[in-house]
């Protein structure tokens, strides 16, 4: 056995390899619930809906680093990364941005199979954008946790950190939502904040709560 | 102090849930070098090109689940993933091509933004395709790795899993690359793997050697 590998020096080159590193592998895909138990976490999507300044981004963004600081693989998806990325070759007409949220809940949905929690923050303003998405998960077995990111029209136009209600009421921007296009309200998100009533401390305390009833997230790591 | 939290529930409700969940988080974006420390890995996207039956796939599939197994976040895109998900409007012609390349190309760069290690496993035949992969990646400061599944044309002929050399070669498969489409393949691939004179663990070696090499990869965590 030695002598041969002496004979054959990629052999004796893969024996070494094989203490120095260890290659284990089986055919095939890697099993959702194998994924899960090597990596310590699940996956999942946690989809934030709400109006154009209602926090979902604030909120998410939050999230996305109370995860992290437990070393919990979470990853955000919102118009910086995707809009000016993935989805860059297209419009603002209602095709595409049904092909807006079809692409952002494949990527989401990847994400969440790869073991990450994928936070999307878009005003996804329409139920049955949002309800294939929710579907496009659950046909995969993969937890969707739609959350109503809430505040009354009046509240998110005084705030308006972007001058884009002004601009929508001069009528600058064509149908923008809440002012000119519509906003389908979730009827059962799993988790709805008010965010007008709330501190994103609380809101996120509120989306942390839910996922750790739902044995989504170990509370052990967030403590 | 005491008092004003007695007064207002909302307050004594946040102070008790800050000492059970550790909410940490700042303004703005999570940096790269902030979610690499946090998450105790480097994001990067291994491009996987050659011929089909070159053992992309298969070299993807085995160097994944080392580094699952090593506790280091990775993930395969592939035809299985994509082509029947994110992609599925896609066709075959040549703007669809460049457009189903361009989308796996932001989608990888997304998994690497996010620290994990994407691994995408495509023909993906043109060299201006895979450049401008490559170039997405180096402008957003991310590594791009290519490797070339490379085994000469009569060897992944008679490998031919899913007899598609065969229908290629009868007409009954336009365009296929290899037969009547062209491979260019690459002029300085980071890694060149000949599948048809390693083994699979040898060419996972390669990579992984590379990896470490470049401080890509902790060696520590794959022994």
């Amino acid at each position: 056995m030695y002598l041969k590998q002496v004979l054959y020096p990629t052999k004796l080159f893969s024996l070494i390899f094989e203490m120095a590193t260890n290659i284990t592998w089986h055919d095939g895909n890697v099993s959702k619930e194998e994924r899960a138990t090597l990596l310590g976490q699940k996956g999942l999507t946690i989809w934030f809906t709400g109006l154009s300044a209602s926090g979902k981004s604030t909120l998410a963004t939050a999230l996305e680093q109370t995860l992290l600081h437990a070393k919990i693989s979470s990853y955000r998806l919102d118009g910086d990364n995707i809009r000016f990325g993935l989805n860059k070759n297209l419009g603002f007409g209602p095709d595409d941005r049904t092909e807006n949220i079809r692409r952002i809940a494949e990527v989401a949905k990847l994400f969440a199979d790869s073991t990450s929690i994928a936070l999307t923050a878009f005003i996804s303003p329409y139920r049955a954008d949002r309800d294939a998405a929710r579907k496009l998960h659950q046909d995969a077995g993969i937890p969707f946790i739609e959350v109503y990111a809430d505040a009354p029209l009046d509240v998110v136009e005084s705030r308006d950190p972007k001058g884009l209600y002004k601009k929508a009421k001069a009528g600058e921007i064509k149908e923008f939502t809440g002012i000119s296009a519509p906003y389908e309200e979730p009827l059962t998100p799993e988790v709805h904040i008010r965010t007008d009533q709330l501190s994103i401390e609380e809101g996120v305390q509120k989306i942390v709560e839910y996922l750790v009833a739902q044995g989504l997230v170990d509370q052990s790591k967030l403590q």
